[in-house]
């Protein structure tokens, strides 16, 4: 048995602002940071260790890295960046207040962009600013493999190739793995990994910093499954992330 | 031509204690966190971009990157950790006060032991808390890689495989280095590049915190280097260091 450890983000600037943030490279709050802190201690307090970590190449995802690996006494701990852990790309709703979204479009197709498995929200025109061919950090991926919008379908196909070549082999390696992602890209784990149907996992909710934590067989199949520290908590700020785009 | 960017970690608590070093996972002080921000800040103006960086396990190295990568927003950058990048071991020097040695030693045997090409100070014993087989960051390594003292020659020998197997390939893959480091380690590579004899290269002394560039051509052969920045102050620093076993 082997434990993988998942961590969502902690707050970031645009979720504070109810922003759709995607691929846009927006840091944590003060509260974000916290939250980052608070988790290295609940994972201090359970004894869990790592041999290596998988983040994103977006700062909220890696600066939550960085601050937990600072409070557990990891910075040496190697670490694996890849865009295939990045957050959906939200394509040309990225940048938008969720609310003002709402107003424009009506909620109904606010929340089909948002959670509908295959529906994507209008994607970045190649002229437009954020198109990720003009951001270095993407420099060295084939055109075809940079999302120009995604629905949660598109995500999945993104990250599972990464799980199938480098995460999971390096569980199998005994490798006790930390992952810190996103709301989107963590969905589409635990999609595959508990055979979550394409109408559930847009249900599902994932509070931002805290640790949950996956048991597995030598096989990666899930035994079980619990978020570190206050239960109702976490459950509680899953629930705020799943109220966000309503109105205020 | 290629440029390739060398920079010794900033002040650390046990640099500012005028303290023997070595592998002890020593901090940045404010005024070390502060040269790396300066650093970036040099690094910004003189236009410089890069691919990858590698630095060592230790933290001063490490905290000294992340500073630059979050202040030069590269955060998203590949980085790899190797011990081989790790400062000289001072065996069971270590954690001594660099004063109470030169009175317990005597300034001549200090000297030699620092200063000296191949001589190396006493070793850590088995038994010692200290020894690098009881930190889990090595235990990846073969017990005959583990060093328990080292002269500058052995970290040379344990440095340049490093180079030749994974920086230097790198380069010359057109990847644009950015190297974070120890004195010692940066001592290795510099007396490689250079072709610095064993009595000269003793006397080397890197400034902390200040970016050093070196100009290769397509064979990796230095054409020319530079610190940036205020060259006299980079002077003045370097000395600064070369004193720092005189009797205070």
């Amino acid at each position: 048995m082997t434990k993988l450890v998942l961590i969502r983000h902690g707050e970031s600037l645009w979720n504070l602002q109810n922003r759709f943030t995607g691929w846009t490279d927006v840091d944590l709050t003060d509260k974000g940071r916290e939250e980052a802190r608070e988790a290295a201690r609940l994972l201090k307090e359970g004894g869990f260790d790592f041999d290596v970590a998988y983040t994103s190449v977006l700062k909220r995802a890696i600066r939550t890295l960085w601050i937990l690996l600072d409070n557990m006494d990891r910075m040496w701990l190697p670490v694996h960046r890849s865009y295939r852990l990045n957050e959906r790309h939200y394509g040309s709703l990225q940048g938008l207040d969720k609310t003002e979204m709402v107003e424009k479009f009506g909620e109904e197709q606010v929340k089909i962009w948002r959670r509908s498995y295959a529906t994507p929200p209008p994607p970045l025109t190649a002229d437009d600013e954020r198109h990720p061919s003009r951001d270095p950090r993407y420099a060295g991926l084939r055109p075809e493999d940079l999302p120009l919008s995604e629905a949660l379908k598109d995500t999945v196909a993104r990250f599972l190739p990464y799980w199938h070549e480098t995460i999971a082999p390096s569980i199998k390696e005994g490798k006790r793995v930390l992952i810190v992602a996103h709301g989107n890209s963590l969905r589409a784990l635990i999609k595959y990994l508990d055979g979550i149907s394409d109408e559930a996992i847009v249900g599902l909710n994932i509070p931002t910093g805290v640790p949950l934590v996956y048991e597995l067989d030598e096989n990666l199949k899930p035994q079980k499954n619990y978020y570190l520290g206050d239960q109702e908590a976490a459950r509680q700020k899953a629930e705020a992330v799943a109220n966000q785009t309503q109105k205020r």
